[in-house]
């Protein structure tokens, strides 16, 4: 759908103030990339609702006319999750942003969908608290749920799904739901918010949630441990896991990122295969304890050097350039675009993964950096190409395809957290095999007309 | 369905081996009782399928014959969900039993639905693993997934569904499925997993889990903490639960309940209002900290005695006691059935929840203990009495509905943890409002003929 018609524009503007309802060219083609490779369609027009019952009378209306509706959080998608493939209308809902409540003494905020998640954590600080989930992108709290976001403390802390305790969801055909509750525990009927997180807006707009939060840790400690080969790196990593040290992260880092890293970002780190590590604690002594052991068993695993003592600064600098990696490596290749190998395997095939995934990399000759959150087994791959350049972009694609074959093949996932969006659907049908049809029935069920994001997610 | 013909028992039993399926009085009977206060209607015949692709066969036929089917797991269940209320085909899950793997690499175990959660942790234990979920009872896996079980070391570790990373599912029509993977995160497509875990077998019966373990605690500590006031000892696990301490176990008991166990049990624990913590750590020192941190926090809030230092046996005696209360009530009550009241609430609002229903007990003059996982917010009211007097049987159900009311009103749910099975049905709506519809018409979805474990979550 590209263009509203008159009484459509009408129908539209009357819901919102004349500011939150545009089908101006600048809004409709700000609305058409994220920082994926993928190209939206122009949508016919955008709208900022900024309460639940707009929400639901804008839906209603929608879904009455069959206009499809795509909802839009940072644009900070890797996989083009907001991007309106079908036209029609886009749902921004970065301007419903209020931060309802942190309420410190149940361990909780409630939040609307266009709250960033650095500015939640900046509030949260000060009643001592953080929401933990850290993709590195500055997503709005609305994205993180609908792509069930994660990033480097996941190991520890894990992953949006295990933080929204409840939501007000508007549904494609503006009904509005209330899943879960803010009670820890239930075991209180299907697990809707569950169904809903992860489930990339195809089913609703999330308009409201209650988060967990948790207790800003009293001491941490970085480390970064080098090794001679990727492969004892790699294997360290599950023995780490299985100690009971509980790191806080555990990255791997390839010497060839590391050599980027330092070119671009001065960083002055050892280019060899590395983990970068955290630990987090309740006294400097426990955490001193800690580390003497992660010191010793990352020893017997072939650690060359295990540096700490690393400076707040430092640390801080650290973990922005780990966050950072994939922005370093887009603009350290302008006018290129990536593809991001998202795979997870269980944590005793992440060394095989890793070493497979460069030798694609060399036998193919293709640009491309390893890395990943390595306690989590999930394996990232930034590789650098020119889309236009078929050829090339091509052998791109078959790397990321030959990767996730394996990893589907070990039991793991084509995206530990990046989503399915545009560009990994075509991996559905192979890891969920009949759970896929599963997927689409109860699409259907709760999106009969399938307006809701359309074009993601299912093929 | 009382009664199979002819031509349905020679159907069935050419599914499984002679001694596989029963309709013989005593093996149905057996079937029609849990601990819960519900009876179940006598069931037309038994089945107990081995493997996953019996019970899809079984299933096939029960489907196109519209045979009601109830899968069976240890009943144990406190909310009537395994009993077959409307007859039909009850499927014994008892013998699948089979631990598959214990893989202590990926800190993972693949199981059959039967194998019983102590048998597993005693498998687990060899590779130094555990599997948290700790409800009193020995369930097994599939009736802890069906229930979402937790128990006491919920507030580390979480609840079943934070350890069930991937299913096999035969859903009611015989398609079988698989969800989630083997990997520690994913962010592809919806949360099935999610949906099967706690859906009391409406869904379909699970035949297979891969499940995550956990590394057994180095060192642990168990403390017993006294309180002039139920209050000041409900207001204090707020405070240990925001400290960053991470208590393996927090419990609340009122005096009369530890003074029926001290009778029943020889326990002589004081008869105060009082905390049981545990907590974990890596080395005594750790847990010496951590220790002395409670301690203070506990003075703080007006505790009159912190007892540690209980040797291994005494710990594990503690433990034993609390987790059979529900059995020491049951038995020193002979006769008489209970009403288990299980709501949860933001942990700020829980001493007012159990001064509330201290107080409704006391004025109704009604025969309960009160105690829970306070830590999660979660309260018990253990109530007693004969469901044959009317008039007192009502006056419970009236406590408990009473309590449920306040639950809800204040975000939270009429079940922590013990699931919704027949006893909460009349609290869904109440609880869940359009969702409750939502949920409806996922389960016509997946089971449009209403055949899997008829008459339990929907009125």
């Amino acid at each position: 759908m590209d263009q509203f018609n008159q009484q459509q524009i009408g129908a539209l503007s009357a819901f919102v103030e004349p500011d939150r309802f545009s089908t101006g060219q600048s809004n409709r083609e700000m609305h058409t990339k994220d920082i994926s490779p993928h190209q939206g369609k122009l949508p016919a027009g955008i709208i900022w609702p900024l309460t639940t019952e707009e929400t639901s009378a804008i839906l209603v209306y929608t879904y009455a006319q069959g206009i499809p509706v795509t909802p839009w959080g940072a644009g900070t998608s890797t996989e083009g999750n907001p991007l309106p493939v079908m036209g029609g209308l886009v749902m921004d809902m970065t301007r419903m942003d209020r931060i309802i409540a942190i309420r410190p003494a149940d361990l909780q905020a409630d939040v609307q969908p266009g709250v960033f998640r650095k500015t939640l954590n900046k509030n949260a600080a000060r009643a001592g608290l953080f929401f933990p989930p850290d993709p590195g992108a500055d997503a709005t709290i609305g994205g993180m749920i609908a792509n069930n976001a994660s990033g480097v403390q996941t190991i520890k802390y894990g992953a949006t799904k295990d933080y929204v305790m409840r939501l007000v969801v508007v549904l494609p055909d503006g009904r509005v739901i209330h899943t879960g509750g803010k009670a820890h525990k239930s075991s209180s009927g299907y697990d809707l918010t569950r169904l809903f997180v992860g489930s990339e807006g195809t089913l609703g707009v999330v308009t409201e949630a209650t988060l967990k939060l948790t207790g800003i840790p009293v001491v941490h400690l970085a480390a970064t441990v080098t090794f001679e080969t990727l492969e004892a790196a790699s294997k360290t990593v599950a023995v780490l896991m299985g100690s009971g040290l509980e790191p806080a992260a555990l990255e791997l880092l390839t010497p060839e990122l590391i050599a980027l890293m330092n070119r671009e970002k001065s960083l002055g780190i050892e280019e060899k295969p590395s983990l970068f590590c955290e630990f987090h604690g309740i006294s400097e002594a426990a955490l001193k304890e800690t580390a003497d052991l992660a010191q010793e068993l990352c020893r017997d695993g072939g650690a060359v050097t295990f540096k700490t003592g690393v400076t707040e600064k430092e640390r801080r600098e650290l973990w922005r350039a780990r966050h950072e990696a994939w922005e370093t490596i887009h603009r350290a290749f302008p006018g290129r675009e990536t593809i991001i190998v998202d795979a997870a395997v269980p944590i005793s095939d992440y060394p095989e993964m890793v070493v497979f995934s460069q030798r694609q990399l060399d036998e193919k000759k293709a640009l491309g950096f390893v890395f990943g959150h390595a306690g989590d087994g999930n394996l990232h791959v930034v590789m650098v190409g020119d889309p236009s350049d078929e050829r090339e972009w091509t052998a791109l694609e078959e790397i990321n395809d030959t990767i996730v074959h394996r990893a589907v093949e070990l039991g793991g996932t084509c995206t530990g957290e990046h989503g399915i969006g545009i560009g990994k659907r075509k991996f559905m049908q192979l890891e969920h095999g009949e759970g896929y049809d599963l997927m689409k029935q109860i699409k259907s069920t709760i999106d009969p007309k399938g307006l809701m994001n359309p074009g993601k997610m299912f093929l």
